[in-house]
């Protein structure tokens, strides 16, 4: 077998070439063009490369939307379905509570309602801390945790999103709102725009969703997220100073700088009990945290570490008296549910502007987070969740939320970490949180009085520290150095200057790298892997492709368009010289053109071929394997049939250097023939 | 012959397999991979995937920067020369007119005479005219016709070019400064503001130049400025309805709509005279143009024909003495050349930002203009035009007619088509221009006192309509609809909203759309052409390519990266889905991703493969070529070796269809072997 199969897959390689016979594939009739012609000539066989199957323009247009707007098809389920079928798949589709309600078991209810209780004893101090950051009163964080999750286990198509108030958004709302309204001298309109913002969060959140937009979250690069989210933990922790110390005045600013200057200049302000206090928790949720990571079985040690702060430090301030020396409580809180505040939703006036920017920007970022988080674990359990469709349970939720006393809520990892390690199967586990929630509203509300303010810092700042991915910046150093750099600039941009800002720094670079790289695009010399037709890389398989005498093969690895034209006529005339000069005297016959990775191209790209031709007159130009969107341009443009030539165009490298070979040598003893004819022709 | 070698074509072609018997390439020694290695087994060739040849971060930026900055390795010609060799090659490099300077003989002189004489007797009244168009005195523009010329006969390295006031960027130049300084109440403000805009024009584009960013003219494409010149051109000739029609108060707006409404609102201002003056010499000016465009030759009817009207006009009002009969005439122009206007240029004050604003916008699009044009002309003759050098020549072309009271200039397309084809050999027919304009500033200007407005309105008219392409415009809707969508927008956005948002918005668009490419890239499924080893797309050769049971072959047709990652996750899982419904029970065994078209990878696109093989664990997926970055990304992340094992990673999808078509066979025989055993032992 060996020998003979082993001669088979050398094949029409072109090293083999000087045994075959062939003719060149002389241009034929053109109308045969829609035809796949397979010409065998003495033995070799040319393929021909044809227009794709017609399209009108309405069908490609057509085509193109949908994989736009909905690569994932989502009617898919719904073809050839009965009626009947149809609509509970649509209320399924809508929602997904239909879906897995009817199945429910009790053997699923006992795992909900474990983790749904864990994580309500997570939500409550975090909640009351979130609210906190927002600048919003502690209450609304609780309201917060109470309705969204009630919303989302009927809409949404995650099994472990825990939703709730989370840090990062938390932080941009109050942040921003901040800029115009202060929430200490005027508490009531502050509450105003947060409701407001939350709103049109919601709006918007829905409309990315119902519009089908959601790959807008994807320029939202690992990178630029991980850079982000570690600068928005320092500014975050930064925050928390004001409560870790006990300062009275704190600074309104955000950036690194503004803030430790301020606090270092208040230094008569910190209260040695305060820090104290501060202390000796922020350590006993670290080490908590610390055991759970170490094993994940103890998850419940990190979640309901803060409970047990919470409990343990309002005992020893109501024990001590200690909110007499010097360490600030939370003080009254209203009991009772949500109250509506559709009536608190403001829609005109000096702030609407502001309230606007800010529902955009803390809506894409609550979306961010949630979708990612949903993601991570649908791929960890083997599920998919429809990002468009979730993006409109997100939304319906804030909007929801906005009327009825909640500020802006998502799905927050740390909380759904904790619902997937507790073991949540459904949706249902955020319905106990819920419950769990209304019981403290309703009942527990006066024992957080004694609460002090220093413990929530310490939540904050342990919850926080787990954005901080040190491991995955550097998998991205090691692998990726603009994506680093991507990263860093964030980083730097959310710390030094301001949230949006480094955000929108970081948007910026990752973008202006795809525009770099579709302005650069990558040229390759390919080479011959000797006894195959498969032609590489000459510089990548150094030491097995070969480069075949005569030819060029260039492959142009992207789109062709008016961005990299200029580039690419220069790049391409660059390895032709350099071929030419480092062989001293002109050796190559044909450059060769591998098209097989220009996906696309447009009106400006379409002349390159053209100027190449003109500009390397004496060598032929010879295209391979241009794809489908290509073929057609070509041919609408290629009037005086230069470029559509079938001497000037084949569907592999192979066959091209075959035939050309041939061809050559034929033109060759013609010549010596033509030659000799002549040297005779006198004698005769 | 004939049947032999068809029979070697075939060679591994996965329909005749079932002929051959190699065994699975085991996964050996990794630290081989470094070394390619062919194992032949049972004459089943497969070739190793190698990561490329080492090199350092530092190696790979300076590469990268390189390509970026310095695609056409301009320092190429001065590698291995001799110092004195380098130093001539340098000064030429810097100072073209050393390079044909010394060889240039009489013959040249005389063509470049002709054509210089010819472009003055244009350039002259397009200089009074344009100069009328910005808002500026009639005579700047004659000086902008002298000292610039001189400058770019030095600098420049095109042998086409004409260079002076263009009508495009007098039009931006004039319409941005009048938003602040009005041109009749503070004409020398104006003109003061006119030439530091200039003076920043010539910094921006030097500047663009010498940093090697060249490539951001690209972004203009094609569509882009067919749409946006004929856009201008419409603008530029609504603004001469005010000669056209002899109105005095004219608004001064620029959009179609205000303009307009303007014009018939000063309906009574309107004069016979003046319009019949002007229609008759319009109709002449056209009627010499299309003469010219019709036989080439004759290029010499158009071109002499503005100062043929100009003359005969003039003629005519100092005959009829008509200037005190409603026509408006130039009136006295100072005679004698161009004072310096350094001391004109202001750096401070309130107008510096609109300054700079109006410098950077005309630069880049007197830039863009410049460039195109000399392109054009060095293709049609065969030389090579260095985009970046030409800007700095541009660039101290505009700089230094700052300050010798010139406005902005650039290459003109209508005169460098007139200089090309009146025959000019080199940059010395600019000289040429340029002296007979000093001739006309030293001892003519009194004869342009009764030159009427109206004959330059009809001039620009005639000049701008060649700027509105109705073919190159038609062309692009028959090429490519989304490009003539932009197209459509620059011209309505020029003519509707302004001049500087038009192309804003088409600039926009076309980076639009290469976003939507980079987040929605093409993916194929790939089949086999029968007797080959080359694997094409099914759709697009449904007449030729069959599709190989039991694989499902995808081919990615664009770089990997954060914005597509979810994209490309869920159309391949779209993919396998519909090939599973199709043939109602699952029957891909495996999934082959060609990555031959995947220039580039990211940290966010790397996690895609991971995902997916998570996503269909029960078939394999299997990677083929994946390109030099792509194989040293993933083997740094691939730590579990899952990705880089040998059996899921080929070279070419020929080999990889072989060699796992071999393992299937093995497989199903030891399990109907092992079938066999099982069957057979309770019998013994």
């Amino acid at each position: 077998m060996g020998e003979a199969s082993h001669d088979k897959t050398e094949g029409s390689s072109p090293s083999k070439l000087n045994n075959q016979h062939p003719t060149i594939n002389t241009p034929s009739n053109n109308n045969n063009m829609h035809h796949c012609m397979d010409i065998p000539m003495g033995g070799l066989e040319v393929h021909k490369v044809v227009p794709p199957p017609h399209r009108s323009t309405l069908q490609k247009l057509m085509a193109r939307l949908k994989e736009t707007f909905f690569p994932d098809d989502p009617l898919h389920q719904f073809k050839g379905q009965p009626p009947k079928k149809q609509w509970i798949l649509g209320a399924q589709y809508v929602f997904p509570i239909l879906e897995w309600g009817p199945t429910y078991s009790f053997k699923l209810l006992k795992s909900d309602i474990i983790s749904g209780v864990t994580i309500a004893s997570l939500a409550i101090p975090q909640g009351i801390s979130y609210a906190k950051l927002a600048n919003l009163p502690a209450i609304v964080g609780l309201y917060s945790s109470f309705v969204p999750p009630l919303v989302y286990a009927v809409l949404g198509s995650s099994k472990d999103l825990a939703v709730g108030p989370v840090s990062i958004a938390s932080l941009i709302m109050g942040s921003m709102l901040m800029q115009e309204v202060s929430p200490t001298k005027d508490p009531n309109l502050f509450l105003q725009l947060a409701f407001t913002s939350t709103f049109f969060s919601g709006i918007v959140q829905a409309s990315l969703g119902l519009l089908r937009l959601g790959f807008i979250i994807d320029f939202l690069s690992k990178a630029t997220l991980i850079g982000f989210m570690a600068g928005a933990a320092v500014i975050v922790s930064l925050q928390q100073l004001k409560s870790l110390l006990g300062i009275q005045h704190f600074t309104k600013k955000m950036a690194i700088v503004p803030v430790l200057s301020s606090v270092f200049e208040e230094r008569r302000e910190w209260s040695w009990q305060t820090i104290l206090m501060g202390v000796c928790f922020l350590l006993l949720l670290l080490i908590a945290r610390h055991v759970s990571m170490r094993k994940p079985k103890l998850f419940w040690v990190s979640a309901g570490a803060p409970l047990a702060s919470v409990i343990l430090s309002t005992v020893i301030v109501f024990a001590c008296k200690a909110n007499h020396h010097g360490i600030g409580v939370i003080g009254d809180l209203q009991k009772g549910l949500n109250p509506p505040s559709w009536n608190m939703l403001i829609f005109s006036g000096t702030h609407i502007g502001l309230v606007i920017k800010t529902g955009i920007i803390t809506g894409i970022i609550a979306l961010t987070e949630g979708i990612a988080v949903g993601r991570t674990f649908a791929t960890l359990r083997e599920y998919r969740v429809d990002g468009n469709k979730e993006m409109i349970a997100i939304g319906l939720m804030n909007i929801i939320g906005s009327i009825t006393s909640c500020y802006i809520t998502t799905g927050s990892f740390s909380r759904s970490a904790v619902n997937h390690n507790a073991g949540a199967k459904t949706a249902l586990s955020n319905i106990v949180m819920s419950v769990t929630v209304m019981v403290t509203l309703l009942f527990l509300m006066p024992l957080f009085h004694y609460t002090p303010n220093v413990i929530l810092g310490a939540i904050i700042v342990t919850a926080v520290i787990g954005l901080i991915d040190v491991p995955a910046a550097c998998h991205i150093w090691k692998i990726d150095k603009y994506d680093f750099i991507v990263l860093v600039c964030a980083f730097l941009g959310v710390i030094f200057i301001s949230v949006q800002q480094g955000l929108a720094i970081a948007v910026g670079i990752s973008v202006f790298k795809i525009l770099l790289q579709v302005t650069r695009p990558r040229t390759v010399v390919l080479g011959n892997i000797p006894g195959t037709d498969v032609f590489r890389d000459l510089h990548h398989y150094n030491e097995s492709a070969v480069s075949v005498p005569g030819f060029l093969i260039i492959s142009i690895e992207a789109a062709i368009n008016f961005a990299n034209t200029t580039y690419l006529n220069e790049r391409i005339l660059r390895w032709i010289e350099e071929e030419d000069d480092g062989n001293k005297h002109p050796n190559i016959r044909f450059v060769i053109i591998d098209m097989s990775a220009v996906s696309s191209i447009d009106t400006t790209g379409i002349t390159l071929f053209g100027d190449l031709r003109k500009a390397i007159r004496k060598k032929g130009l010879v295209l391979v394997n241009p794809l489908a969107e290509v073929v057609e341009k070509l041919q609408k443009v290629d009037k005086d049939n230069e470029l559509m030539r079938p001497d000037h165009l084949y569907l592999s490298v192979g066959e091209a250097i075959a035939s050309l070979s041939m061809a050559m040598k034929n033109q060759a003893s013609n010549m010596y023939d033509e030659e000799m004819q002549t040297n005779a022709s006198p004698k005769s």
